[in-house]
């Protein structure tokens, strides 16, 4: 009997880590299409679309809210050792991750309307490009997670450089379009800051991709991350 | 014997939770000095302290590893509930953000050089003054945690809207400037970016104090979130 009950204990926390670790997945998959209507919102001047992704960030939040307080109950009720324990911590850190990309979606669409107001900008193609280079990173670091697969995870790390190398180049049009016509200005810089949120939502990718590593292999990543934001040391 | 046995285990688990926690105010201590090296090497031109700054972020960065890898070992050894598991969870939250703010003030101090490349700008008075609120709402939220006092650390919370305030209206005035004077335009997107990095900073001073609250009551912070980045949706 006492075994019987051992076993059915042991064999609800299972349930319970992998229902943890599908609301993630779902969580994900929510982030994901709220950085596609962002970018779509932007590209396609969709105030509508853009004004729902606005509205739609706060279920996110609830994502979080959520995870967090079924892990915290999750480490208080059970005693987790080893991987169990490192499925939680991870809980703890993509969650977070996934918020802020929620949130830097949210800017990305927030910024729809000010820029509906201001004739459209040759730049938008370059977004578009990089948007998708980062929707393609996201949907593979969370099939990473699913997977529990760090060599997928990593492939993702390596390929942020990808996306900081788009930012530059779209940094340096951005200004010259900005001196060549002052007219731009406005647009110029909303769009850089639209530029700047998807260069971030990749470091998030990368951290994400970071943590599943150290989730499958009880480590870190031993390389030296990738070079991050040029433009920063940048001289025009 | 076993008693005795007991107690110094538990004794040496707060030790080890009082250790933790003081790892958290040290690196809070290095995150502050590195955010103030960051805009005086900005607001002075100085090059050099800039990039011992820049230099210095891995100093944040290993304590964020060291202080993640003792929290999960806590967690494995001992089974904390509770307070005590509210204390841990913290940590993971506030080394988080510490390591943010910390990233964000290399950031800043990483476009010293190119904008002691060009003439100074007169917002970097304004900056300067935006700055020195943030430095004390992270002394303000690092003495709460140091405290326990959550009560300080709403305050911190409600202060943020101060610091968006002072972003919005740097924002107008840097986008003024460039229409007025294209030979500024180089100089203004890099000061705007510094500006915003310091916005995020208080951000994430905001969540700190969130986490606080948290940490000593058990709960989150029952209001709406101040508002934040209004220029997302200011129309010129």
């Amino acid at each position: 009997m006492e075994h019987a009950l051992h076993k059915h204990t042991v064999k609800s926390y299972e349930d319970e880590l992998v229902r943890l670790s599908r609301t993630i997945a779902e969580m994900g998959g929510v982030a994901e299409s709220q950085l596609e209507w962002a970018l779509r919102a932007l590209t396609t001047r969709d105030l509508e679309l853009a004004k729902r992704t606005v509205a739609n960030d706060a279920r996110i939040d609830a994502f979080e809210e959520s995870v967090h307080d079924d892990a915290v109950r999750l480490l208080a009720l059970r005693q987790p050792m080893g991987v169990d324990l490192r499925e939680i911590v991870s809980v703890f850190r993509i969650s977070s991750n996934l918020e802020r990309i929620g949130d830097l979606s949210k800017s990305v669409a927030r910024r729809v309307e000010v820029l509906n107001s201001m004739p459209p900008l040759p730049q938008v193609h370059a977004l578009r490009r990089m948007g998708k280079e980062v929707i393609g990173q996201l949907k593979d670091v969370l099939d990473a997670y699913v997977d529990r697969n760090s060599d997928r995870a990593v492939a993702v790390w390596r390929k942020d450089e990808l996306v900081d190398g788009m930012y530059n180049s779209l940094f340096r049009e951005s200004l010259t379009n900005m001196m060549e016509d002052a007219r731009t200005i406005s647009a110029c810089t909303h769009l850089l800051f639209v530029a700047k949120h998807i260069e971030r939502i990749g470091d998030h990718c990368t951290n994400i991709a970071e943590t599943i590593h150290y989730l499958v292999r009880g480590e870190r990543i031993a390389d030296e991350r990738p070079k991050g934001d040029e433009t920063e040391t940048m001289v025009q």
